[in-house]
């Protein structure tokens, strides 16, 4: 018999030291595993634990039970449709499913993730459509004084013409970074998918960071510790620095890289929890810079009349908002914690008559209402 | 006081659902920590597991103790200044470290990455230099009848004109996808790193996905257990699926998409392990098709002499091989498994009059490695 090359596909990195060792039930698990019903089942292999639980964006957290073979599992669902985020919880260690490589990677946790197919997730699939690319684009900061990264969609066809294109910039929440939007939220997908039903038009979306380096007069609270007294005011300043990176470097160096049209008219800008309020912090700052605006689970803090004086400048030029501002959208879940805040939001435009529309969702401060919003948002687009 | 939009940065995400909970030990908890001496020291918060490790590719497996608050750490090295993988064993369960969100994706895998840095690792660093864009891009295989994902490096300055480049084909291992090279490869910082320095020709680097849907012959198998009786010939006919991919998928879909010179002389092929078995399978079936060719930690298995049968077309052919084949380079560490196979390699070729280097270096089957072979490799291209 002929001896050919082999693949390596089953070598373990380090064969040659390593004894062979005896089979054990990990070898053999799967988890999660997606059953025809649209129920999951989650499995680990921790014979030693006393205890372990799962927990994600699918519902409460699940206890798991242990199996003779050390084998801990638990069923939950029927899910809808779509991508869950979920983490196990090991006698209280976190840690992601070792039998999972799909992974939520973000600034300040790793999760699993697991797909559920069907018809409500098929805006947010892989679908035999024209895929746009997605890029991982650096460049110098001069706000920050150093090098970031943003991920930009450039859609199908983008290679193949000479077309000028409007820009959507779109903001992730805290904890995640410039990838956010593309692994979990799948915004090049929802994208492609729209494109090819031409229920959006064509257009770069510009994914930047939205973490900074974080000031020293705003240092993380202990879990209960109340904020400083001037706690705002140093927020508001930390905002600022998001506004000036965006404004100053995202934008001038997405003008100058990609083939884009430039001008408000053809700039959307949208984000979701801290990304909704850096949105916030930039059209009430630069209303004359955005002809499309989303604010998605974010919302006013504390008194609104405190954030009307605050803004009073923009509060007083409605006129101007208006003919700019051609959409102003905000969403947020009826079991989302920012609930009254954003009520509190739409409010303030009401009375000071700047044109928006309010949505409010069912579902709380998760992905999943986060996903379709986008999927909501970018039809109405550069229309 | 103004109370202005809260940044959310400190917000947890169902704050409005969730009671304040105590401070625990985990909450400043701090993993890994770079020393300035170049010692890491790992951390976990695992109050009630009774055993915990750290194993990486920095060295052996090492075992962590536990202080009185439930703090499991050990401090290793000094380590060379590099990227590194670890992840921790909680009790026998793997989990990566739940402190670190720097992590290396893969298909069967995910681990934590440490990086120390340094002189020795500027190569690989994210310097002040002028980056490429690495994309991700979707093409319909028509070989796998599915949907497929390469990650593509442009170098800098390839937006800005109208020159066509050289393309570089590069492959990853077995358990790492298309992504696996611009993670922990680090290949887009040690290309714009060459680049920057003239060392080496700026060209499109194209990362594929080299993990193949395993043919239903093809099992995995559990540990210790024998190889079929054929095991060689179905690997052989798996790795003729990606040869396929490659020249009748991948390479037409690059060199349709992207500004590219094409023929021999301007396409490069390398690839670690898996990736060097598939190199080696692309040369000797289709030996005009790249003029530099790197095979790192990859060999020959098993009979020389069955290997040499096997492939007696290219063998015989070694004028022609000579003339296309500007470079054929095999690397290979002292402490890989797989050094036996790849003197062999070297000896047969030698055998048969095909110009190569052979390049024995230190160390093992890591991506320490295969970052180095990069870079001692992308200079000597197209040049």
């Amino acid at each position: 018999m002929v001896l050919g090359l082999l693949l390596l596909a089953s070598a373990p990195r380090s064969a040659a030291q390593r004894p062979r060792r005896e089979p054990t039930p990990n070898d053999a698990l799967v988890s999660p595993e997606v059953l025809a019903d649209h129920r999951v089942t989650f499995r680990l292999y921790a014979p030693k634990a006393s205890e372990v639980t799962v927990a994600g964006d699918f519902g409460p957290p699940a206890k798991m039970t242990k199996d003779d073979k050390g084998v801990w599992s638990v069923t939950v669902g029927p899910l809808t449709p779509d991508f869950y985020s979920y983490h196990f919880s090991v006698d209280g260690v976190k840690t992601v499913d070792p039998k999972n490589s799909v992974i939520k990677p973000g600034i300040s946790s790793v999760d699993s993730m697991v797909f559920v197919p069907g018809k409500e997730a098929d805006f947010e699939d892989l679908k035999e459509v024209p895929h746009g690319e997605v890029r991982q684009v650096w460049y110098h900061s001069a706000t920050l004084n150093t090098q970031r990264r943003m991920h930009v969609y450039t859609p199908p066809g983008y290679e193949d013409n000479s077309e000028r294109y409007p820009v959507f910039y779109l903001l992730h929440g805290s904890g995640d970074e410039d990838s956010g939007w593309s692994t979990i939220g799948r915004a090049g997908f929802i994208l492609d998918n729209l494109i090819a039903q031409k229920k959006a038009k064509p257009m770069l979306v510009v994914m930047p960071n939205g973490s900074l380096p974080r000031p020293r007069n705003l240092p993380r609270r202990a879990p209960g510790a109340p904020p400083p007294s001037d706690f705002a005011k140093r927020m508001a300043e930390f905002q600022g620095l998001f506004v000036k990176e965006l404004l100053q470097d995202i934008i001038p160096q997405v003008e100058k890289r990609f083939r884009v049209r430039t001008g408000a008219a053809n700039r959307a800008l949208a984000g979701l929890s801290m990304g909704g309020g850096q949105t916030l912090a930039v059209v009430t700052r630069h209303p004359d810079q955005f002809g499309y605006v989303g604010v998605w689970s974010a919302a006013i803090f504390g008194d609104p009349q405190e954030f009307e004086k605050r803004n009073a400048t923009f509060f007083e030029s409605a006129d101007k908002v208006n003919q700019t501002v051609k959409l102003f959208s905000i969403s947020v879940g009826d079991q989302d914690f920012l609930l009254a805040g954003s009520k509190n939001l739409d409010e303030l435009l009401k009375k000071h008559s700047i044109q928006h529309k309010f949505h409010i969702s069912g579902g709380g401060h998760t992905w999943i209402n986060w996903r379709r919003y986008l999927n909501d948002f970018a039809p109405q687009l550069f229309q």
